[in-house]
């Protein structure tokens, strides 16, 4: 029987009679310390889209990471707060047991769901002209970190510095990207591709320091035909910051389909060191 | 005795024996229907920061618009979800009783405050070369909403368009604001300026469509001195679009202060109709 792909095995959730999920981490997506934030977005945005209640495709997703997720079960707590009739608005909670045996949460997130119709629609930002995915270098992550290897890295501009000499760098990256194996493009893979980007502070300051994402925010654009278009096609991603400031720095991200038409815009707020 | 300001007003808490609120919607800061949006993320905001459990200052705010908040009584809930040493997460409701005189969630927010420490810190993004809030035409908005009189409005570039025609526009505004009467900036005005945009696709269509917003956040980069030094002078505001599709689109703004400092950015996905 072949092996599921890792992120589909990720999110494998478990039904309880309460209508919470039990679900586990997985070590394909192991970070430094437990797993890659984008996948719990991911897990927790899927918990939502799984949930018999659930009206509608993903419109919104803010994701508060907490405290750590540690390596092992997690229960998720999906809570239809208020159902309209084309909107639906979910909190989210993801919560482990800690060593005294008691619940704690790590993450909180919000998710708006909807029922989109026809309207007037126009990207107000064009697609960066950039060379095809095929035409741009791999990235050797072969001895990365392991969620680094979920995915296919085409480097183009703003890429990781190759020497760390505190010089000072624009703060925009632009890559291809997509699931490594290939995967068709869906809601949860695109949330998890939105956090991609490594921390905008080490390209700032070609200086590496301790980071790590406070709260992640992804707008959809993109319907399910637009995802199932794209199949497992690398998608364009760019990312920035504005400010850099005490402690946080914040990044916006764009992703965009092979088409040049925007699949999702997001934003996160990161904890830096030093 | 003097009245205090319209926001002060507006932001007045009854601290209730359960850790939760009391507040009451402020005529002057009335929209189409129920409040101005900003005015109430200001509120959700300031019941985490009057929490006595509270720790630090704002470093991230999402409210989300479940549903129409009506004129009247409303209670506050926010919880402390996880405190760390140096940030702490809050998830809040926004409850009112309904007609069948039952509590339903009109809005929820989560908030991450945090203690900010001195770093390495630097705008990437610069303030646009501007005049002065002195020298931009003020806007008559006597005869306006009401909230809109909340505000001093100055208008630099992408105004609302004088002629409703259709003709397709870009989506970047500038314009300079402060309260109305002028009052010192906290971090609850700054949410509530943070709003104060007219939806982006009235300025890209030229055309007045039924608009609300849905989710919206907030990244804080000032601290309690920067807000300080910046009073009540008009701050600097832009707001632009990157996406208009099937109903909904994405709105980012960026707030300077007057000595082109970052204080604030911040992002929105807004509902409309046609």
């Amino acid at each position: 029987m072949p092996q599921p792909h890792p992120l589909d095995a990720m999110l494998q959730l478990q039904p309880q009679p309460d209508g919470s999920f039990v679900a586990h981490t997985h070590a394909g997506y192991a970070n430094m310390v437990g797993p890659y934030g984008g996948a719990t977005a991911a897990l927790l945005l899927h918990s939502v889209l799984q949930h018999p209640d659930c009206l509608g495709q993903p419109l919104s997703l803010t994701v508060n990471f907490a405290g750590p997720v540690q390596d092992g079960a997690m229960h998720l707590v999906p809570r239809a707060v208020r159902t309209n009739r084309s909107t639906q608005h979910w909190v989210v909670e993801l919560r482990q047991t800690n060593a005294s045996g008691q619940e704690e949460i790590t993450t909180t997130a919000t998710v708006v769901t909807a029922v989109r119709r026809a309207t007037f629609s126009a990207d107000a930002v064009a697609a960066p002209t950039v060379p095809a995915a095929a035409d741009c270098p791999s990235v050797d992550v072969r001895r990365a970190m392991t969620w680094l290897q979920r995915y296919d890295w085409r480097a183009i501009s703003g890429n990781l510095p190759s020497v760390w000499d505190d010089s000072l760098h624009p703060t925009q990256s632009q890559l291809w990207v997509r699931d490594e194996p290939p995967r068709p493009l869906d809601f949860a893979s695109l949330a998890a591709l939105c956090d991609v980007f490594f921390p905008r502070v080490w390209l700032r300051r070609a200086r590496i320091v301790p980071a790590g994402t406070v709260s992640f925010t992804v707008y959809f654009h993109a319907d399910s035909a637009q995802l199932a278009a794209q199949g497992s096609a690398h998608v364009l991603g760019q990312a920035d910051a504005q400010a850099l400031r005490n402690g946080f720095f914040d990044q916006t991200a764009q992703i965009w389909d092979t088409q040049g038409q925007l699949l999702a815009t997001s934003h996160q707020i990161v904890y830096y060191k030093e």
